[in-house]
């Protein structure tokens, strides 16, 4: 049994090496060596048409949690692929959320400027019953955030394609509801995953139905922002500040004027960090689970594209 | 029934007029009227001698979770004196301790700088189990602290000077186990109280029991630190970084090292932020309960000091 790795980003190198150290025979895209052997695919944004010609392939596994560099490619092999599930990214995803709420809610972003100017001044303290903060995406990331939020008594609104149910937050459901939740959200976090219907759902009109002054925090993908739409919404003062964390090309480009945008924190999508050596035990988990007839946690339903 | 308000603190001004907005009568020193009329005090860091000679004075009221400013005025009448238990209070400095520790757990500290560099770099992403977090001082706020972070899985010790037992944190109990408890944190967070034993706590000799290159985090009061030790310990890489809320004195002077420090976050005393109305309403409900012979929460133990 052979493994193919196939990814086109600049961390391909990386991954490979991590995943090597756990996986057997693994092989890197183009070297496949017989292709006859390859009977399991790992990807994350594979060269475009890599998957083909391989006879004996039982199911393609993505690294990462979601699947958005493959579903475009329609030399895709019609075998199951199965997106990583696991907890370690969803609790980084929750540090990351609850940090930056924080940082707004709490106005941290404004005393770390003022401690440029060495100025010792207050600003109000809004009881977390009382800020309402609205998650866009409500899969295994969203609920967790949603629930750590609860948790620290926030005013918590959630919205998703399809209808969800979560304790001690009020959920919204499908298009037509969107500028009803928007129009509630103060701090808005999207973690959606990237799809037909999302690709560049934070634009100049979904942004202008939130409050004057909400803050944005981008978990999801960059190509989920209009990234002229999100400058826009911050020079006009719609937004007051936005963290973000991915970006529409990665690595960000230095000229990208989102480095230097006064009001705009950037990370180098770190919210949630992926071990790839607990990725690969994974996949062999899911290799038993698959050779075994049974249906491993993960698995995508290509309509929906998560 | 008169209340006398007294409070030598840059802030008096502030409170003077958010307390009286609910509370009937309140005078502020040295403005007593006819001193038989009072029966309450509310002070936060009162000019000493200032409740002497209030023959009907029936208790003191600090609108602080701390009397640190009241237990060295030998003027002080023996009346009961009450500090504030608020969820407000408790609740902003949860946030504080949150967002502080997530921020050095997750690297944001390093983040920000590279982002002043346009610079595109990841740190490891280390999950909260093996994290160990420390929490100096076990009261409400410690112990709210301390089941905070329990809640997102971080490894979390306590210590405190009377045992206490906390759901799934390790607790060290007095001066003896400080040395243990200290060389097991790599985030140290103080809400201890400022007591003769506490004052001066951070200093050179605990912060050398820390594991080389720990994190501090002070919300207790300013006086808990040794500054030069602080500073010392930052300078050598004992510490790899400070969030410090609190300071003496305060406002931070604008020459303090502590503002242009490059490893040390300053906020002017934010953690968490008193709301003076509730404060008043709370000393309204306290009053009915001494009246009625009851024990309000908060009841300082003198020789204790908290």
């Amino acid at each position: 049994m052979a493994i193919l790795f196939s990814d086109s980003t600049y961390r391909a190198d990386n991954i490979f090496a991590a995943l090597q150290s756990v996986l057997p025979d693994l092989r890197k895209f183009p070297d496949t060596g017989n292709r006859e052997e390859i009977e399991y695919a790992v990807i994350w944004y594979p060269q475009a048409g890599s998957l083909r010609d391989l006879p004996n392939l039982k199911a393609i596994f993505s690294v990462a949690a979601g699947v958005d560099g493959i579903m475009n490619d329609t030399t895709l092999p019609d075998v199951p692929l199965i997106r990583t599930v696991d907890d370690g990214l969803t609790q980084g995803m929750v540090e990351y959320a609850i940090y930056n709420v924080l940082r707004f809610h709490r106005h941290f972003h404004l005393y770390d400027r003022q401690q440029h100017g060495s100025e010792w001044k207050q600003h109000p303290q809004i009881r977390p019953q009382n800020r309402r903060i609205g998650v866009m995406g409500l899969g295994e990331m969203g609920r967790a955030v949603a629930e750590a939020l609860v948790a620290l008594k926030f005013d918590v609104r959630g919205w998703s394609r399809s209808p969800k149910e979560i304790t001690g937050i009020k959920t919204f459901v499908g298009e037509k509801a969107l500028t009803d939740f928007l129009s509630q959200t103060e701090i808005l976090i999207n973690v959606l995953p990237l799809t037909t219907e999302t690709r560049g759902i934070l634009n100049a009109k979904t942004l202008g139905a939130l409050p004057d002054g909400a803050f944005l925090i981008n978990a999801g993908r960059g190509a989920h922002m209009v990234d002229g739409d999100v400058l826009a919404a911050l020079n006009s003062r719609k937004l007051t500040a936005a963290a973000l964390d991915v970006f529409t090309p990665e690595p960000l480009a230095p000229e990208s004027p989102f480095w230097k945008h006064p009001t705009v924190t950037v990370t180098p999508h770190i919210a949630s960090i992926t071990d790839f050596s607990a990725v690969a035990r994974n996949i062999i988990n899911n290799i038993k689970l698959l050779k075994n007839g049974q249906i491993p946690a993960g698995l995508v339903d290509r309509q929906r594209g998560y």
